[in-house]
């Protein structure tokens, strides 16, 4: 018996000793039963933002940045032009990926705790027809500022650009909802607010989107197009995946559902949010919210 | 209790129950003790092959393909050109990930049951002053046709090239030995002889080499020298690490310490090799190797 204590970082998070069990046994990644595993995943991710119909789930290995740079690295044509409103660490992050990847770069500059401003874009977008994608973080993992993704996503789209969403801090626990949102890309990971261990992230990627993207990436490990098309074709991952990562995963995503999905694991941290507030402001280690106890073996 | 068949894959394979047990516990990847664990890992895989005077050890996420590009992606030069002499699937993809990088590239094609020969590669390397890299896989995994990696290094240092070595099926098992065969760069991952589960590789890099290697990634997430640079400063990791990934390899690691090392492992693969041909040769399901009996909880 050991007392754990909660990981308070933005991830990788404390999961839940059920999620973790999962990774007590080994699977073969030419299975049937693994890749239906990988079938479930990618079904139910969609789902969560309503985008069976329009959009497709590819998965990749790697951390969240790693779906991150493979989303722009996939979508964003070799002559594209991307638009990042950066108010923070993340935002940086694209940035830098862009100019790694030698995607031509306009960033429009905010303080760390100012929201990106939807006027702005706009006028950014009617001045520079040259732009082709506009790349915003929903939420700022650094700060926990939330940029209006909706009002963004309809600007871009009335202006006919691709919009890419890192959405690493939001997935799971803040709508989104590809019916009323356009979006070519939402980017997420395994270890955020869906609770599973760090080790794959994935992309929601506009289907009619995707179908063209076949040799624009700058890599051959993160090709998200690749991917997809040997995904569907053989229902495996192209390279090796973390197994145990996968099945534990699944198991956060099904204990995320049983939990009555987006809306109560965002009535969740809310009240999560207000415990830690409220011990903070007491000043009182009396207050401390209770730590959990699991058994270590 | 359940009985769990054996994986008879190359990898994913078979971990122990130990192992995986490490990934009962979570850890936060900004905490110490954690980034003790990747410390020790580092450090031990140096030592797997004599490498700690020359070489460093930089850990990657994803599967041992990712490592593999970004060790082409950090290592050659936008203007650099690889030699790849082809006789698997394996030398395929270093092919095609050349292909895809950009990085001009020569091939010298074999039949799957022809080693690469030593004559060839020199041959090559005397021909075209141009070639700047040699990229060699050790065992093809796909056929386990083993390449003369010695005999390859000493031609390739001769001729002042850069080798670049995929030891992703014999990293651990088979003899590579810094101190004698000259290497830019060797590449392994954690899910295959050191028997830890998959999601993350690493590269054994020449640090006079690694030294040179700034800004000619073409990505950032699969930039080897910013994250051994970062490493260096931080004991962190870039961006987020599997850690429960990480932490199991590290047990993989300890055990295959105490089990005797490379040639306590390559004893015991040789003696699976020959229970798995006598029982084949003996065509009776009666002799077949024991399965092994585990606790599924």
């Amino acid at each position: 018996m050991t007392t754990e204590p909660y990981l308070l970082t933005p991830g990788p998070l404390t999961t839940s000793l059920r999620t973790r069990q999962a990774m007590l046994h080994d699977w073969g990644s030419w299975d049937v039963d693994f890749n239906s595993i990988t079938g479930r995943i990618r079904e139910r991710l969609l789902q969560i933002v309503s985008g069976a119909d329009t959009h497709e789930c590819v998965p990749l290995q790697g951390s969240g940045t790693f779906s991150v740079e493979a989303a722009i690295g996939t979508l964003v044509p070799r002559s594209g032009h991307v638009l990042v409103p950066q108010n923070g660490a993340y935002c940086q992050r694209i940035a830098r990926i862009c100019r790694v990847l030698g995607r031509k770069l306009t960033t429009i500059d905010y303080a760390e705790d100012t929201q990106v401003a939807v006027a702005d874009i706009e006028r950014a977008l009617a001045a520079d027809a040259s732009i082709s994608h506009v790349a915003l973080v929903h939420c700022e993992t650094s700060t926990g500022i939330l940029n209006p993704l909706h009002e963004v996503a309809e600007v871009v789209a009335r202006h006919g650009r691709g919009l890419i969403v890192d959405a690493m801090s939001s997935f799971g626990a803040l709508e989104i909802d590809a019916r009323r949102t356009p979006f070519d890309a939402v980017v997420a990971a395994s270890g955020k607010c869906l609770e599973g261990p760090p080790g794959m992230g994935f992309a929601i990627v506009r289907r009619a989107v995707l179908e063209r993207c076949e040799g624009t990436s700058h890599s051959l490990a993160m090709d998200l197009y690749d991917q997809w098309v040997y995904m569907q074709k053989t229902t495996q991952w192209r390279y090796t995946p973390p197994t145990h990562v996968v099945a534990a995963f699944d198991s956060a995503i099904a204990q995320y559902l049983e939990e009555g999905g987006r809306v109560a694991r965002h009535a969740r941290y809310r009240q999560n949010c207000s415990t830690l507030i409220a011990w903070q402001s007491s000043g009182s280690a009396a207050s401390c919210p209770p730590r959990s106890r699991r058994r270590s073996s």
